[in-house]
């Protein structure tokens, strides 16, 4: 797996029932896998020679992020070794002009969209959806809210330009929530959906995931589903697909963005259903059959934990597994820096509102938001 | 952790969530959980300077087998190291006549027995209590039926003394089946017992575990419960205790063997109670408060996965994961050998003739004892 972060982690711990042997590449021997990982090679994701041994002895190259360039997997490719998610689907994720468009040329739901030239264009475009605000994205390097800016003036739609990366621009989708519907495919074809899921936004970081989602009509996850196992076939996805939704009032979903590799809104499953998307995702880049991806639970609720203001956070962790003996707590190793995401929290159980409040009374105080 | 086989390698897995640095003293880098772990010290934990210098930097050491000298860990402890379960607790699972004598001395229901001088002493201790056959062991250097004989005569006998090691000797208990009492102890004295689980052994070995054990009398489990929270008290166990015992046809129950360590009986833990085995006994030798151990399913069952004739399980392990999706898997990364303990797997649901039927299927496929 190509990157140390909190997702190759996971992944690690769900490959060990599995028997594989884990191969990490990571930057530094400090990230989050390279503590728990017995192979780790360190070394720049962004350098082909360094790719390229360290797949050496690989039979599959998987991703803990979307930032290896395409070119460096398309050499891997050409000299034989497996790369999966491939590059020819992997550019959705790292491209969203390169994803909009062809998630258009599918016929799936999107927000109106178009590349736009520069500041004034993106007024024009604004102009054509209905007026400002308008959604500014560059169309590659963004994630938990960077990259992304919400234009109210004229003045605001200058920012995004000065990277120098093409720059995309949405129309501001009127929603009543987010949702994501996470899939599992093999290079068999066989694929999984997990349940639609609602995820809750704060300051653009993904806060609480609620599965399923709380009073989503069967017919609309239906479609949800179908859409985001549609999106993984057509764009030959290996592994895990996140497809994050608006849903709209008038009870649409829109596409908001797609993520191949496990993804936050995915992290109750480890405790909420028989297969965790990180097993699956194993599974998955290995041509393994597939685990079931049901519920194994009425409710799970997965919250993150930020860091806060206090960096030793060990004196909150003793207090929430004390509180709470079926919390269940995962830390990535990080250290504590405010607004860092360095763990989550799941619960689950028959009762929503119960679930909801231990998960949120955890990951609160451990960020030490509260004090009791 | 001391020793580097498939308990070292789940306690690791069980570790990463929270968020521990884990390090393992090996006795080769192939061993089980030398595959999976980052920080790995190749060493030979009979010898003490290489369990000071591997001690170093841990904040408490604690064990995947009971062959640590305990001399050695009276040294370690004497030079301030936290060895738990410490050597005045383990000292009882290390040797059977110690066992024996304070259970006894506590009143804990046990098998007669005594230490015998020579073969001519154990037929007259058989004799004592009935007759032939009765049992044999080695104090020291037994498991999985290794250090433990059958007497059916007195030729029987011999062997056992030849190993130079004290022998004990055990009446033959006629019993219905075999239980488990599993608990785990934190240096607080906070406590946490596991549903009483039936073991089922084959030659020896554990073979199937079902949770709980069916149509065990609420009371009978309550005593088997409070007994081992007794004796994990008693003795000053810190980590996983297992209780293996014996149920008679009128309704007792009496102490067989004790574990400090995770055990093979708790293995259905990691699917299916709110928190395995593993997790507890690292949060107890840590003194992070316990997790809930209440299980999740109706019934939930381990069948362990023997090595057969066929050194690659590829095909087998593809086939079972194909026919059950809900099958969970766990394989220790070893080669396969004849009667090797290689892997388990767990099955859960709400009937038990079904996930028992499901959970024998997919180890006697992946041994190669049945094809279809």
């Amino acid at each position: 797996m190509v990157g140390g972060g909190q997702l190759a982690r996971m992944t690690h711990e769900a490959g060990i029932p599995l028997g594989l042997r884990f191969k990490l590449l990571s930057d530094t021997p400090q990230d989050s896998a390279a503590q728990v990982v017995n192979d780790v090679v360190i070394g720049d994701y962004r350098d082909l020679a360094t790719l390229r041994a360290f797949a050496r002895g690989c039979d599959v190259i998987t991703f803990d992020h979307e930032h290896v360039p395409i070119e460096h997997l398309r050499a891997l490719e050409a000299e034989g070794i497996p790369v999966r998610p491939g590059p020819d689907a992997l550019v959705h994720a790292q491209d969203k002009g390169v994803m909009r468009a062809r998630l258009t040329a599918l016929g799936a739901p999107c927000p109106r969209h178009r590349i736009v030239a520069d500041p004034a264009d993106a007024v024009a475009f604004a102009a054509e959806v209905g007026g400002l605000p308008v959604i500014l994205k560059t169309v590659r390097g963004g994630y938990d809210g960077k990259g992304v800016w919400f234009v109210r003036s004229p003045e605001d739609a200058e920012e995004p330009f000065r990277a120098g990366v093409p720059v995309l621009a949405e129309e501001k989708v009127d929603f009543v929530r987010e949702l994501a519907a996470n899939v599992v495919r093999s290079p068999h074809g066989q694929a999984v959906a997990y349940p639609v899921v609602e995820s809750r936004q704060v300051d653009g970081v993904c806060d609480t995931v609620i599965a399923p989602a709380p009073g989503l009509p069967d017919e609309l996850a239906g479609e949800a589903q179908r859409l985001a196992l549609r999106i993984a076939a057509e764009l030959g996805v290996v592994g895990h697909l996140a497809v994050e939704l608006f849903e709209t009032p008038d009870g649409r979903i829109l596409v908001n963005e797609l993520a191949m590799r496990p993804h936050n809104s995915g992290h109750w499953t480890q405790d909420g259903a028989v297969t965790s998307q990180f097993a699956n995702h194993v599974r998955a880049v290995l041509d393994l059959p597939l685990g079931d991806p049901r519920p194994r639970e009425p409710w799970t609720v997965m919250c993150n934990v930020l860091g806060g203001d206090f960096p030793d956070m060990y004196p909150a962790y003793l207090h929430c597994m004390a509180r709470d003996p079926r919390l269940k707590i995962h830390m990535y190793g990080k250290d504590v820096k405010p607004g860092r995401k360095v763990g989550h929290v799941n619960t689950y159980g028959d009762e929503l509102d119960d679930v909801l409040a231990r998960a949120r009374h955890a990951a609160d105080y451990l960020r030490g938001t509260i004090t009791e």
